[in-house]
Protein backbone atom coordinates (compact mmCIF):
# COMPACT_ATOMS: atom_id res chain seq x y z
CA UNK A 1 0.00 0.00 0.00
CA UNK A 2 1.10 3.70 -0.98
CA UNK A 3 0.28 5.04 3.36
CA UNK A 4 1.26 9.01 4.03
CA UNK A 5 2.55 9.18 7.66
CA UNK A 6 1.87 13.24 8.76
CA UNK A 7 4.72 13.68 11.22
CA UNK A 8 9.17 13.78 11.38
CA UNK A 9 9.07 13.33 14.82
CA UNK A 10 9.88 9.78 16.51
CA UNK A 11 6.90 8.37 16.50
CA UNK A 12 6.50 9.20 12.58
CA UNK A 13 10.10 8.02 11.92
CA UNK A 14 9.24 4.44 13.86
CA UNK A 15 5.89 4.12 12.19
CA UNK A 16 7.05 5.35 8.98
CA UNK A 17 10.57 2.62 8.92
CA UNK A 18 8.23 -0.07 10.66
CA UNK A 19 5.68 0.30 7.51
CA UNK A 20 8.34 -0.02 5.18
CA UNK A 21 9.51 -3.20 6.46
CA UNK A 22 5.79 -4.24 6.05
CA UNK A 23 6.48 -3.96 2.50
CA UNK A 24 4.36 -0.71 1.80
CA UNK A 25 5.73 2.46 0.13
CA UNK A 26 5.30 5.54 2.82
CA UNK A 27 5.26 8.87 1.84
CA UNK A 28 6.67 11.50 5.24
CA UNK A 29 5.27 14.71 5.25
CA UNK A 30 6.03 18.30 6.96
CA UNK A 31 5.95 21.74 6.93
CA UNK A 32 8.42 21.60 4.17
CA UNK A 33 9.55 19.21 1.62
CA UNK A 34 12.54 19.92 2.40
CA UNK A 35 12.69 19.07 5.85
CA UNK A 36 15.97 17.39 7.04
CA UNK A 37 14.72 14.29 9.13
CA UNK A 38 12.85 13.69 6.68
CA UNK A 39 15.26 13.84 4.07
CA UNK A 40 17.55 11.71 6.63
CA UNK A 41 15.10 9.09 7.13
CA UNK A 42 14.51 8.95 3.17
CA UNK A 43 17.72 8.32 2.86
CA UNK A 44 17.83 5.41 5.61
CA UNK A 45 14.81 3.72 4.07
CA UNK A 46 15.69 2.46 0.51
CA UNK A 47 12.95 2.97 -2.57
CA UNK A 48 9.76 2.56 -1.10
CA UNK A 49 10.66 5.91 1.25
CA UNK A 50 10.07 9.43 -0.12
CA UNK A 51 8.93 12.80 1.57
CA UNK A 52 7.36 15.71 0.90
CA UNK A 53 4.85 18.31 1.99
CA UNK A 54 1.86 17.48 4.49
CA UNK A 55 -0.61 17.50 1.41
CA UNK A 56 2.27 15.60 -0.82
CA UNK A 57 1.99 12.77 1.73
CA UNK A 58 -1.65 13.03 2.26
CA UNK A 59 -2.51 12.86 -1.49
CA UNK A 60 0.05 9.92 -1.74
CA UNK A 61 -2.04 7.41 0.64
CA UNK A 62 -4.11 5.10 -1.74
CA UNK A 63 -5.85 4.95 2.00
CA UNK A 64 -3.98 5.32 4.96
CA UNK A 65 -2.87 8.44 6.36
CA UNK A 66 -1.04 8.37 9.83
CA UNK A 67 -1.19 11.39 12.09
CA UNK A 68 2.29 11.25 14.00
CA UNK A 69 2.30 15.06 14.69
CA UNK A 70 1.85 16.60 18.44
CA UNK A 71 -1.67 17.04 19.68
CA UNK A 72 -1.26 20.53 20.32
CA UNK A 73 -0.52 21.05 16.06
CA UNK A 74 -2.55 18.10 14.59
CA UNK A 75 -5.77 20.02 13.33
CA UNK A 76 -3.24 22.78 12.52
CA UNK A 77 -1.27 20.02 9.78
CA UNK A 78 -4.34 18.40 9.33
CA UNK A 79 -5.62 21.86 7.64
CA UNK A 80 -2.59 22.25 5.61
CA UNK A 81 -2.87 18.79 4.44
CA UNK A 82 -5.54 19.36 2.96
CA UNK A 83 -8.74 17.30 3.64
CA UNK A 84 -9.76 17.24 -0.06
CA UNK A 85 -6.75 15.24 0.07
CA UNK A 86 -7.80 12.78 2.58
CA UNK A 87 -11.57 12.47 1.59
CA UNK A 88 -13.20 9.16 2.45
CA UNK A 89 -9.66 8.04 3.73
CA UNK A 90 -8.84 6.69 6.67
CA UNK A 91 -6.90 9.11 9.20
CA UNK A 92 -5.11 6.50 11.50
CA UNK A 93 -4.95 9.17 14.77
CA UNK A 94 -2.54 7.88 16.93
CA UNK A 95 -1.88 11.57 18.40
CA UNK A 96 -2.03 12.67 21.94
CA UNK A 97 -3.46 15.49 24.02
CA UNK A 98 -0.57 16.43 25.97
CA UNK A 99 0.00 20.16 26.77
CA UNK A 100 3.53 20.09 28.67
CA UNK A 101 3.49 24.23 29.17
CA UNK A 102 2.85 23.92 33.12
CA UNK A 103 5.82 21.17 32.72
CA UNK A 104 5.87 17.90 33.87
CA UNK A 105 3.97 15.53 34.13
CA UNK A 106 1.92 17.01 30.90
CA UNK A 107 -1.94 17.47 31.56
CA UNK A 108 -4.10 16.69 28.69
CA UNK A 109 -5.39 20.19 26.56
CA UNK A 110 -8.70 18.41 25.88
CA UNK A 111 -10.21 15.53 27.63
CA UNK A 112 -13.44 14.17 30.15
CA UNK A 113 -16.40 15.88 27.70
CA UNK A 114 -14.58 15.64 24.50
CA UNK A 115 -10.92 14.56 23.03
CA UNK A 116 -8.60 15.43 19.92
CA UNK A 117 -9.94 12.04 17.90
CA UNK A 118 -13.21 13.99 18.16
CA UNK A 119 -12.18 17.26 17.07
CA UNK A 120 -10.40 16.27 14.58
CA UNK A 121 -13.60 13.75 13.12
CA UNK A 122 -15.54 17.06 13.68
CA UNK A 123 -12.98 19.21 11.93
CA UNK A 124 -12.55 17.29 8.98
CA UNK A 125 -16.02 15.31 7.91
CA UNK A 126 -14.99 13.80 5.28
CA UNK A 127 -12.22 11.98 6.16
CA UNK A 128 -12.86 8.57 8.42
CA UNK A 129 -10.79 9.03 11.97
CA UNK A 130 -10.18 5.98 13.46
CA UNK A 131 -8.30 6.39 17.05
CA UNK A 132 -5.85 3.85 17.97
CA UNK A 133 -2.16 2.79 19.31
CA UNK A 134 -2.15 5.75 21.33
CA UNK A 135 -1.99 4.26 24.48
CA UNK A 136 1.36 2.89 23.74
CA UNK A 137 5.08 3.89 22.98
CA UNK A 138 5.85 4.07 19.50
CA UNK A 139 8.20 0.97 19.33
CA UNK A 140 5.47 -1.23 20.53
CA UNK A 141 2.57 0.28 17.94
CA UNK A 142 3.77 -2.19 15.21
CA UNK A 143 5.76 -4.56 16.94
CA UNK A 144 3.60 -5.81 19.25
CA UNK A 145 5.74 -8.47 20.20
CA UNK A 146 8.17 -6.70 21.65
CA UNK A 147 6.03 -6.52 25.35
CA UNK A 148 5.79 -10.10 25.89
CA UNK A 149 2.42 -12.11 26.53
CA UNK A 150 -0.98 -10.74 25.92
CA UNK A 151 -2.04 -7.21 26.09
CA UNK A 152 -4.14 -5.07 24.04
CA UNK A 153 -4.77 -1.66 21.17
CA UNK A 154 -8.10 0.08 21.59
CA UNK A 155 -9.91 1.17 18.28
CA UNK A 156 -12.30 4.18 18.41
CA UNK A 157 -14.05 5.45 15.30
CA UNK A 158 -17.59 6.38 13.80
CA UNK A 159 -16.60 4.30 9.81
CA UNK A 160 -16.86 -0.14 10.61
CA UNK A 161 -15.27 -0.17 7.50
CA UNK A 162 -12.45 2.16 8.13
CA UNK A 163 -11.85 0.58 11.52
CA UNK A 164 -11.92 -2.92 9.92
CA UNK A 165 -9.10 -1.72 7.33
CA UNK A 166 -6.81 -0.76 10.62
CA UNK A 167 -6.94 -4.00 11.89
CA UNK A 168 -6.44 -5.65 8.67
CA UNK A 169 -2.52 -3.47 8.84
CA UNK A 170 -2.64 -4.16 12.52
CA UNK A 171 -3.04 -7.84 11.86
CA UNK A 172 -0.26 -7.88 9.05
CA UNK A 173 2.36 -5.99 12.04
CA UNK A 174 1.46 -8.81 14.38
CA UNK A 175 -1.12 -8.18 16.36
CA UNK A 176 -3.18 -10.73 17.30
CA UNK A 177 -6.99 -10.23 16.73
CA UNK A 178 -8.01 -11.28 20.28
CA UNK A 179 -6.11 -8.45 21.18
CA UNK A 180 -7.53 -6.04 19.21
CA UNK A 181 -10.26 -4.13 20.99
CA UNK A 182 -13.01 -2.13 19.43
CA UNK A 183 -14.52 0.05 21.85
CA UNK A 184 -17.07 1.73 20.11
CA UNK A 185 -17.66 5.13 18.16
CA UNK A 186 -15.20 8.02 18.38
CA UNK A 187 -16.09 9.35 21.40
CA UNK A 188 -14.61 6.41 23.31
CA UNK A 189 -11.26 7.84 22.34
CA UNK A 190 -12.41 9.99 24.94
CA UNK A 191 -11.39 6.84 27.52
CA UNK A 192 -8.03 6.25 25.75
CA UNK A 193 -6.77 9.67 25.48
CA UNK A 194 -7.50 9.64 29.15
CA UNK A 195 -5.11 6.46 30.12
CA UNK A 196 -2.44 8.71 28.91
CA UNK A 197 -1.95 10.64 32.54
CA UNK A 198 -1.44 6.75 34.08
CA UNK A 199 0.89 5.94 31.35
CA UNK A 200 3.36 8.54 31.84
CA UNK A 201 3.25 7.35 36.19
CA UNK A 202 3.73 4.29 35.13
CA UNK A 203 6.45 5.48 33.13
CA UNK A 204 8.04 6.48 35.74
CA UNK A 205 7.13 3.62 38.42
CA UNK A 206 8.47 1.42 36.20
CA UNK A 207 11.92 2.70 34.62
CA UNK A 208 10.67 1.44 30.85
CA UNK A 209 8.78 2.54 28.00
CA UNK A 210 8.63 -1.45 27.10
CA UNK A 211 4.68 -1.87 28.31
CA UNK A 212 1.10 -1.80 27.65
CA UNK A 213 -1.87 -2.26 28.41
CA UNK A 214 -3.41 -5.43 28.52
CA UNK A 215 -7.61 -6.01 29.98
CA UNK A 216 -7.08 -9.55 32.13
CA UNK A 217 -10.77 -10.78 32.10
CA UNK B 1 -7.96 -5.60 63.01
CA UNK B 2 -10.99 -3.18 63.47
CA UNK B 3 -11.72 -2.19 60.27
CA UNK B 4 -14.42 0.75 59.78
CA UNK B 5 -15.89 0.97 55.95
CA UNK B 6 -17.72 4.40 55.30
CA UNK B 7 -20.68 3.68 52.58
CA UNK B 8 -23.71 1.30 52.70
CA UNK B 9 -23.86 0.72 48.96
CA UNK B 10 -23.03 -2.44 46.96
CA UNK B 11 -18.63 -1.35 46.96
CA UNK B 12 -19.34 -0.73 51.10
CA UNK B 13 -21.30 -3.99 51.37
CA UNK B 14 -18.92 -6.17 49.57
CA UNK B 15 -15.74 -4.81 50.71
CA UNK B 16 -17.17 -5.23 54.14
CA UNK B 17 -18.37 -9.47 53.33
CA UNK B 18 -14.99 -10.06 52.65
CA UNK B 19 -13.25 -7.95 55.35
CA UNK B 20 -15.33 -10.56 57.67
CA UNK B 21 -14.14 -13.70 55.47
CA UNK B 22 -10.67 -12.13 56.17
CA UNK B 23 -11.24 -12.30 59.33
CA UNK B 24 -11.51 -8.86 60.55
CA UNK B 25 -14.63 -7.08 62.82
CA UNK B 26 -15.87 -4.69 61.04
CA UNK B 27 -17.80 -1.44 61.92
CA UNK B 28 -20.05 -0.31 58.23
CA UNK B 29 -21.16 3.69 58.92
CA UNK B 30 -23.99 5.40 57.27
CA UNK B 31 -25.80 8.26 57.74
CA UNK B 32 -27.48 6.84 60.07
CA UNK B 33 -26.90 4.29 62.91
CA UNK B 34 -30.50 2.60 61.75
CA UNK B 35 -29.55 2.06 58.50
CA UNK B 36 -31.72 -0.48 56.71
CA UNK B 37 -28.84 -1.76 54.35
CA UNK B 38 -26.49 -1.50 56.98
CA UNK B 39 -28.86 -3.46 59.60
CA UNK B 40 -29.56 -6.68 57.12
CA UNK B 41 -25.82 -6.66 56.14
CA UNK B 42 -24.91 -7.23 59.91
CA UNK B 43 -27.68 -9.76 60.27
CA UNK B 44 -25.80 -12.04 57.82
CA UNK B 45 -22.59 -11.94 58.76
CA UNK B 46 -22.04 -12.86 61.91
CA UNK B 47 -20.77 -11.66 65.15
CA UNK B 48 -17.67 -9.65 63.52
CA UNK B 49 -20.01 -7.20 61.81
CA UNK B 50 -21.11 -4.12 63.26
CA UNK B 51 -22.77 -1.03 61.89
CA UNK B 52 -23.28 2.40 63.40
CA UNK B 53 -22.67 6.39 62.66
CA UNK B 54 -20.20 7.51 59.34
CA UNK B 55 -18.20 8.83 63.10
CA UNK B 56 -18.29 5.58 64.77
CA UNK B 57 -17.08 3.03 61.91
CA UNK B 58 -14.27 5.77 61.45
CA UNK B 59 -13.55 5.62 65.66
CA UNK B 60 -13.69 1.88 65.79
CA UNK B 61 -10.90 1.24 63.56
CA UNK B 62 -7.80 0.18 64.55
CA UNK B 63 -5.92 2.04 61.64
CA UNK B 64 -7.82 1.18 58.20
CA UNK B 65 -10.88 2.79 57.24
CA UNK B 66 -12.26 2.55 53.57
CA UNK B 67 -13.94 5.04 51.47
CA UNK B 68 -16.74 3.14 50.18
CA UNK B 69 -18.82 6.58 49.64
CA UNK B 70 -19.64 7.79 45.78
CA UNK B 71 -16.91 10.33 44.82
CA UNK B 72 -20.12 13.24 45.20
CA UNK B 73 -20.35 12.68 48.69
CA UNK B 74 -17.24 11.87 49.93
CA UNK B 75 -16.24 14.86 51.23
CA UNK B 76 -19.39 15.52 53.13
CA UNK B 77 -19.41 11.82 54.18
CA UNK B 78 -15.61 12.14 56.12
CA UNK B 79 -16.82 15.53 57.62
CA UNK B 80 -19.26 13.69 59.35
CA UNK B 81 -16.91 10.21 59.84
CA UNK B 82 -14.46 13.86 61.73
CA UNK B 83 -11.46 14.16 60.78
CA UNK B 84 -10.60 13.59 64.75
CA UNK B 85 -11.95 10.12 64.58
CA UNK B 86 -9.76 9.16 61.97
CA UNK B 87 -6.33 10.87 62.90
CA UNK B 88 -3.10 9.33 62.15
CA UNK B 89 -5.45 6.32 60.59
CA UNK B 90 -5.49 5.16 56.80
CA UNK B 91 -8.11 6.04 54.52
CA UNK B 92 -8.13 3.78 51.86
CA UNK B 93 -9.45 5.53 49.08
CA UNK B 94 -11.36 3.37 46.73
CA UNK B 95 -14.11 5.87 45.71
CA UNK B 96 -14.20 7.52 42.29
CA UNK B 97 -15.38 11.18 40.96
CA UNK B 98 -18.30 9.90 38.88
CA UNK B 99 -20.52 12.54 37.86
CA UNK B 100 -24.16 11.10 36.35
CA UNK B 101 -25.44 14.35 36.21
CA UNK B 102 -25.61 14.68 32.21
CA UNK B 103 -26.36 10.93 31.77
CA UNK B 104 -24.48 7.70 30.57
CA UNK B 105 -21.74 7.58 30.35
CA UNK B 106 -20.21 9.55 33.35
CA UNK B 107 -18.02 11.96 32.88
CA UNK B 108 -15.40 13.04 36.25
CA UNK B 109 -16.13 15.69 38.07
CA UNK B 110 -12.74 16.08 38.59
CA UNK B 111 -9.55 15.65 36.49
CA UNK B 112 -6.73 16.28 35.03
CA UNK B 113 -4.90 18.88 37.07
CA UNK B 114 -6.90 17.65 40.43
CA UNK B 115 -8.29 14.54 41.56
CA UNK B 116 -10.75 12.99 44.41
CA UNK B 117 -8.18 11.77 46.36
CA UNK B 118 -6.06 14.93 46.60
CA UNK B 119 -8.91 16.71 47.27
CA UNK B 120 -9.56 14.55 50.47
CA UNK B 121 -5.91 14.33 51.39
CA UNK B 122 -5.86 18.20 51.58
CA UNK B 123 -9.33 18.55 53.75
CA UNK B 124 -8.57 15.99 56.09
CA UNK B 125 -4.64 16.32 56.56
CA UNK B 126 -4.11 14.79 59.33
CA UNK B 127 -5.32 11.52 57.61
CA UNK B 128 -3.13 9.28 55.56
CA UNK B 129 -4.51 8.84 51.84
CA UNK B 130 -4.01 5.78 50.31
CA UNK B 131 -5.96 6.06 46.84
CA UNK B 132 -6.12 2.08 45.98
CA UNK B 133 -8.69 -0.20 44.57
CA UNK B 134 -11.06 1.88 42.24
CA UNK B 135 -9.77 0.82 38.82
CA UNK B 136 -11.98 -2.13 38.92
CA UNK B 137 -15.02 -3.89 40.22
CA UNK B 138 -15.70 -4.15 43.62
CA UNK B 139 -16.24 -7.94 43.42
CA UNK B 140 -12.36 -8.13 42.24
CA UNK B 141 -10.96 -5.56 44.78
CA UNK B 142 -10.39 -8.06 47.70
CA UNK B 143 -10.60 -11.06 45.42
CA UNK B 144 -8.19 -10.67 42.66
CA UNK B 145 -8.43 -14.64 41.68
CA UNK B 146 -12.01 -14.14 40.24
CA UNK B 147 -10.13 -12.51 37.04
CA UNK B 148 -7.17 -15.17 35.70
CA UNK B 149 -3.90 -14.53 35.42
CA UNK B 150 -1.87 -11.87 36.48
CA UNK B 151 -3.22 -8.36 36.59
CA UNK B 152 -2.62 -5.05 38.48
CA UNK B 153 -3.97 -3.29 41.70
CA UNK B 154 -2.77 0.73 42.13
CA UNK B 155 -1.38 2.73 44.82
CA UNK B 156 -0.90 6.25 45.33
CA UNK B 157 -0.41 8.18 48.43
CA UNK B 158 2.34 10.83 50.30
CA UNK B 159 3.01 8.64 53.32
CA UNK B 160 4.91 5.16 52.55
CA UNK B 161 4.24 3.62 55.64
CA UNK B 162 0.58 3.95 55.20
CA UNK B 163 0.69 2.01 51.82
CA UNK B 164 2.79 -0.83 53.23
CA UNK B 165 -0.22 -1.25 55.72
CA UNK B 166 -2.66 -1.24 52.84
CA UNK B 167 -0.05 -3.80 50.82
CA UNK B 168 -0.24 -5.97 53.69
CA UNK B 169 -4.12 -6.32 53.50
CA UNK B 170 -3.99 -6.58 49.67
CA UNK B 171 -1.68 -9.51 50.23
CA UNK B 172 -3.65 -11.03 52.67
CA UNK B 173 -6.81 -11.24 50.33
CA UNK B 174 -4.89 -12.80 47.76
CA UNK B 175 -2.81 -9.96 45.89
CA UNK B 176 0.57 -11.34 44.21
CA UNK B 177 3.20 -8.62 45.37
CA UNK B 178 4.73 -8.21 41.65
CA UNK B 179 0.98 -7.42 40.73
CA UNK B 180 0.85 -4.56 43.39
CA UNK B 181 2.27 -1.15 41.63
CA UNK B 182 3.13 2.08 43.52
CA UNK B 183 2.60 4.72 41.43
CA UNK B 184 4.28 7.80 44.28
CA UNK B 185 2.57 10.65 45.72
CA UNK B 186 -0.92 11.15 45.98
CA UNK B 187 -1.03 13.07 42.74
CA UNK B 188 -0.86 9.75 40.76
CA UNK B 189 -4.51 9.41 41.76
CA UNK B 190 -5.28 11.51 38.78
CA UNK B 191 -3.73 8.77 36.43
CA UNK B 192 -6.03 5.98 37.81
CA UNK B 193 -9.11 8.34 38.61
CA UNK B 194 -8.99 8.90 34.86
CA UNK B 195 -8.64 5.26 34.30
CA UNK B 196 -12.58 5.34 34.65
CA UNK B 197 -13.73 6.63 30.97
CA UNK B 198 -12.32 3.51 29.65
CA UNK B 199 -12.98 0.82 31.76
CA UNK B 200 -16.49 2.23 31.32
CA UNK B 201 -16.05 2.04 27.86
CA UNK B 202 -14.62 -1.45 28.26
CA UNK B 203 -17.28 -3.01 30.34
CA UNK B 204 -19.73 -2.00 27.08
CA UNK B 205 -17.41 -3.55 24.93
CA UNK B 206 -16.94 -6.10 26.88
CA UNK B 207 -19.85 -6.79 27.90
CA UNK B 208 -18.71 -7.99 31.93
CA UNK B 209 -17.21 -5.78 34.56
CA UNK B 210 -14.54 -8.90 34.94
CA UNK B 211 -11.86 -7.76 33.77
CA UNK B 212 -9.12 -5.64 35.12
CA UNK B 213 -6.18 -3.19 33.92
CA UNK B 214 -2.58 -5.48 33.50
CA UNK B 215 0.89 -3.72 32.37
CA UNK B 216 2.20 -5.77 30.47
CA UNK B 217 5.74 -5.66 30.36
Amino acid sequence: MKIGVLGTGVVGRTISSRLIELGHEVKMGSRSANNEAARNWVSANGENASNGTFGDAAAFADSLVFNCTKGEYSISVLSLAGEYNMEDKVLVDISNPLDFSRGMPPRLSICNDDSLAEQIQEAFPSVRVVKTLNTMNCNIMLNPERVSGDHNVFLSGNDVSAKADVIDLLKSAGWKVSNIIDLGDITTARGTEMLLPVWIRLWSALGTTDFNFHIAR
